[in-house]
């Protein structure tokens, strides 16, 4: 025998070990093809109905698949707009991932797939061939929160290893609710966008620093998600922030420090940003779950705006359900004659315009 | 309405909007009782049959599970011992992950769930109140290999950030076939297992290094497979380590660095070990796809034992299918007069015993 096909054996035998019971046949799935529509295939030899959802169709809706004589049902979108996208499927009423789409949405609970369309123009948060910054999983053990160490994803921009007594600027940047702390990694490829900024002089170099933001645990009664905010504040401001100055070469004090996040985590860069105008020169919220006690609760620091972050901005899709929240809130600062900027957009509550907001957003940020 | 409550439906809202359409029943899955039985439950109301399979049950057997009159099936397993371990469902032929639970087995394709049960024992890859290492991924453009950036997961031990002028020995370290590069950190705990034997004084501070091991796409036709092992040398050899020896603070020479891989990346780090035996002092293989013309291929070096590294550890589970590769490449070792360690243990092909075999190996690693 030849050494190539015995390897091949080898490789082969490994791989079986190691992988599911090949049970099921060779499925392709998500396929791309070159005219940007997509196909999605799915074994499910005996089920009885089986419906695809991409997080760019309108909620509700869903996209039948069919079976073919091989128990693999398929459908065809499209064509797609260059993007990440979030999908699932809807098996006999189960909701599943792609099974065999190694790009999983790693949530909180439960989980959805990946898809990633390119198109022919570079997009802001597509790997170039740029210098690349390096992503940081820490473990930490809340004082606050107490249980099994907490991770908390960071992001360093190109140089940092390399420039050993320069200090830089700090993003803290949240994801949303039902999802991980590397989220904005993962599926928000905020380390790509940054390189694509900082490499086209768009923004300044900074740490980007993203905790879990399930202080209370998610799925937890509704009285007991109330205090998840509150609790993150405190999580983020006594353990998440002194660890990060004590690691890091963060370069000191409020214009060096600014917060973000999306839906959920907007809420929170709200909610903390106004609490402790002393520590952020800005505000980044995507989409926010604005608080809804907002006005009362801040009523006081709203009364002195020269006090509050210089740059309070944010974003909403007209399509999103929470676009009127973010709108109550733009009204709310224009009486009260805090300077902010509300930039509403088309779109829908999804990563597509996150990813687009924190291009926007992050430029705003430490220019001197 | 107080703001606790207001706060309560603004995060509810979050959750509906950035979550999968919530048409199933809340379900819990898996939860770990106090005396380590598992109940698995999965919401599938129009299924016919699910089954479940744990990776510590025998390849080929599964559960069965039965279905409630919620439509949710469920089955108790155990008790089981404390460990990590790997499951997934088989829901009318269909080969999923636990759709609820957020611990998913990434991998290069198809992907499962982990279950962790806790013991009353402290064990290695448990994460303990002790320094932390980080945990690191670096893109790196490939030129042997072109296409996308591809992702390094590495990992610096506790202290690394804080001693400039340190440099680190470090250990290359391979996951095996449909794997992903951070299989070792996210199923592997590699990281924790380090932090735990570095704070006991167990083994040396060290630098993992851990890039992804299919240099030929996983799921390649048998015979691009083959190419797998040299390409992944060549890609190794010449990207990987150049990239991370300019990067790290790594420490020069063959005494520093060290090879090690399960699987098919057993098979890699042998292969790799012996055809740059002046690049590394250790090799380790733990359940290695030992290439099957090792003994022809590597006819020369074995000749002149001493040029080989070192250290040559292997392990593997009697009840793995590639025990007999492990045993046979003691004997051809032993024939040749090269001094190796020759492990066999108890188990099979699971990260429960990759996990035992690298707080074994790493010890063994750097001592001066």
């Amino acid at each position: 025998m030849r050494p190539a096909f015995i390897l091949a054996s080898a490789l082969t035998a490994a791989a079986v070990l190691c992988a599911q019971p090949p049970a099921s046949p060779v499925v392709v799935s998500p396929e791309v093809h070159t005219d940007r529509t997509v196909t999605f295939r799915l074994y499910a030899p005996k089920a009885s109905e089986a419906a695809f959802f991409g997080d760019w169709m309108k909620t509700g809706t869903s996209e039948k698949m069919t079976k073919g004589g091989d128990g693999v049902w398929s459908v065809t979108v499209g064509p797609v707009r260059p993007g990440i996208y979030i999908y699932h499927f809807v098996v006999d009423g189960m909701t599943i991932a792609d099974p065999v789409n190694p790009r999983i949405k790693l949530r909180a609970r439960t989980s959805a797939s990946l898809l990633e369309v390119r198109g022919g123009e570079p997009e802001v948060w597509m790997p170039r061939d740029v210098p690349h910054g390096t992503v940081r999983i820490e473990w930490q053990h809340s004082k606050v929160l107490g249980g099994d160490a907490r991770w908390i994803w960071s992001y360093t921009p190109p140089g940092y290893e390399q420039s050993p007594n320069r200090r830089y600027p700090v993003l803290y940047l949240f994801h949303g609710s039902n999802d991980i702390a590397g989220g904005w990694i993962l599926a928000g490829n905020a380390n790509f966008i940054l390189d694509n900024l900082i490499a086209g002089k768009k923004a300044e170099p900074m740490i980007l620093v993203m905790p879990f933001g399930h202080a209370v645990p998610f799925g937890s009664p509704r009285e007991q998600q109330a205090k998840n905010v509150s609790l993150y504040d405190e999580y983020l401001t006594r353990d998440v922030m002194p660890f990060i100055e004590s690691r890091y070469r963060v370069a000191p004090g409020r214009s060096n420090r600014a917060i973000a996040g999306l839906s959920m985590g907007g809420g929170q860069s709200l909610f903390i940003g106004f609490s402790h105008p002393e520590k952020f020169s800005a505000v980044g919220a995507f989409s926010a779950a604005v608080p809804a006690d907002f006005a009362a609760r801040f009523a006081a620091v709203l009364k002195k705006p020269e006090a509050l972050p210089q740059t309070i901005w944010f974003a909403c899709g007209r399509e999103d359900s929470l676009f009127d929240r973010s709108e109550k809130l733009s009204a709310l600062l224009k009486d009260q004659g805090v300077p902010h900027t509300w930039h509403p957009t088309p779109g829908n509550h999804t990563y597509t315009y996150w990813r687009q907001y924190l291009a926007e957003f992050a430029p705003l940020l430490f220019r001197r």
